[in-house]
């Protein structure tokens, strides 16, 4: 198997070198990550200038667009082999919900998915990179045990608690929760008294019902939902259709 | 009403202001627009610096964030009132099945209704905005035929040819339809033999049957689509689960 | 005589108008200046990427590049003709003393000089645009008085107090006064808890005697400023001679 | 002593750490460097938006800011200490004649300069890292043969070949040379058919004199230049009087 591995944390970030080291042993790998830390960068795609490749001391390549570009050239050009699946990640920090719409880690993941290839997004849900190790491990047993079974390609977003590994509950499937709305954007003064703004912390958990990846995640379960692409809202069409008639 | 506006071509586009110009005399409008190009920028936030706020020579308001932010500040600071409708655009080119995964002119009106605020986005179907009034009319038409009957929130996805105003089918109900995956990147030299890639072309279209998008814009018709953001990938769960056991 | 104007606050700024109005009268002009505010870009050269130039609706050419880059574009390939002298400005407040060292506004003409091309680079002392055209009536006069007469090519840097046209006292030749060095780094934490820096204001006055832009200005005084671009130190070279025998 | 190192290629380029690792030897080091490539930087600060610091896995400092934002807020508040020297590089590829006006190496140097400390700019002839460790054994040199004996502060400008150091000739004291003026851009189209413009390379040598830094290394010379920042041409001054008299 061969599996392309990317991120938004950056060709650096200790968990893509966790991810690639625990995946090394089962699969040949090539990593393709952006320069430096583009979180939030969703699905933004570098359309005005040019990208360049690098290779960096660690031997992983690494790029001056985002996440989905790292995907998209690695799969339509840059590597010598088309991957058979892509991971992202770890990410440094939990996407879960609506969480899953600004991350630049699930959009690499959909980038490959896109070219219909299978592709799994991983995160940490706390910051700080307590207990990586586990996750990693947690990410080659999702990469084991769901590549031969699940119908291709697939999109999965996989959410693991920061826990040793022996301490993990089971891994679970899961629904998007949802959030409340995000907090108020932050206003201050900068030293110089220009207004500036920053975006304010996602929102509290809203629906975490049964199901769930934040029910999960709160038992300590390894969360994997899958995700799909067609964001038709199926269920509105026959109004809108009434309306527009 | 109340009508936040924004887009992804920047404050000075065309298009922005052919809509504001359409809008004012239905709704109370405020512009809170990127300050320049931002396309492909998706559901991008700025998470790791601050933004800023100007009121540009048009009267609009610009900020140094991407069309998300943009949407984001303006809701929950930036502006005295809540919007009632967060409309995006017009864009300046079509945004047609996977392409609404790397718009920022639907990643503005998907902000929004991550708010529960009812959002459009307006994309005409050719770039170079020929036939940009006609589109404005268009855009009014939609905003005042569903804003009343349609439940509230909603998420729609307009596209609009670059027709005359009277030449234009009736606006029809549709689906997303789909791609062929995206054109390879294209790999040239530098003037200085560096290396340098540039993400192609979309791909051509693989499923423009009935009910779709992409079959209702080659029939002369406005395109409506209704978005959701549930990503889950529901039919996929029973499966996964049986796997994960 | 053909001027090429360019600027750091972009060619969207009070400034770059009011001077292009003025010196339209008087020769054929041509605008080129970055699409966005550059304060502080000095002469950085955009090396690693392409520019994109367009024309905005005021008339102007702008660019995804920084003011040298402009100058450096303009020169050698985007005007049809050489031009005979470039201007920049009107800066958004004053550059003086170490200022010239970190401006774009100042860079920019040093960009056309070293091309051979007689600059002129004019900034207003106080911020927020007061007396505008008055600045600009003098950016004119100094263009008519020194083009001719003085020997070619030259760099020059004009600082001008924002007082009406009648109330500015005449026009000194002027040498750069010196500054105390920077305020300290302004340290802040910012809304996550991250530690963030903020370059702190210049410095205060430390040379302002007679004969320096500092000590013209405060006599309300036009200050010019011949500058040279050959930074060796020739004093100095006696020394290091001996030490490195 | 304590020394300061930044540069502009970034803080993993091999020229820092090269640097780094000589100095380390004979003072108590800080390396405090740009996230990423800022070639051509010249003295841009970043005025508008905040910087921040982070430490890399080698052990060095890097923020997201530009050279001289790197000097002057390691000197203003990052550090613990004042330098007692700054030094910058060894950069990637030489920087000689009015390269040193673009250069963000330089530039670094110079910000340590303005803050009264003696600072050293050091850049090796051709770009490709070979022989860097001879440079780095020139840099620290350089550095003990002049560091007590040269009135202080000052700012030098060292150049080195990419030759083994037993075979590098003596270190000369020189001044700046000039270049002819630079190539004309290039202008390419993208591949979406768009107009895009490449600054182009530095211009052929104008004066490589006897005494220049040009000639200095083409007989094999170490080359250092000593720098000053009073950019007034004085000679010029006279004229300009009368002229506006």
């Amino acid at each position: 198997m061969r599996i392309l591995i990317s991120n938004d944390d950056g060709y650096l970030a200790p968990g893509i070198s966790a991810l690639a080291k625990a995946l090394e042993s089962v699969a040949e790998i090539a990593v393709v990550a952006p320069d430096s830390n583009r979180s939030g960068a969703s699905s933004s795609l570098t359309l005005e200038r040019p990208i360049s490749v690098y290779k960096g001391n660690n031997g992983f390549l690494y790029t001056t667009g985002t996440p989905s570009d790292c995907v998209h050239i690695a799969v339509t050009g840059v590597l010598p082999w088309r991957p058979d699946l892509v991971v992202a990640g770890i990410n440094h920090g939990q996407n879960m919900g609506e969480d899953t719409i600004y991350s630049g880690t699930v959009a690499a993941a959909m980038e490959g998915y896109l070219f219909d290839i299978p592709s799994i997004a991983f995160s940490q849900v706390n910051k700080g990179w307590a207990e990586l190790e586990s996750a990693a491990l947690v990410a080659r047993d999702v990469v084991l045990r769901v590549y031969e079974k699940l119908p291709k390609p697939f999109l999965l977003n996989v959410n693991i608690p920061n826990k040793p590994y022996a301490e993990l509950k089971k891994i679970c499937a899961t629904r998007l929760g949802r959030r409340h709305e995000s907090e108020a954007v932050i206003r201050e003064k900068d030293p110089f008294d220009r207004e500036i703004f920053w975006i304010g912390p996602s929102g509290p958990v809203r629906d975490a019902g049964e199901g769930t990846d934040f029910h999960a995640i709160r038992s300590g379960h390894v969360s994997v939902t899958p995700l799909q692409l067609d964001w038709t809202h199926t269920s509105v069409l026959g109004d809108l259709k009434k309306i527009l008639e």
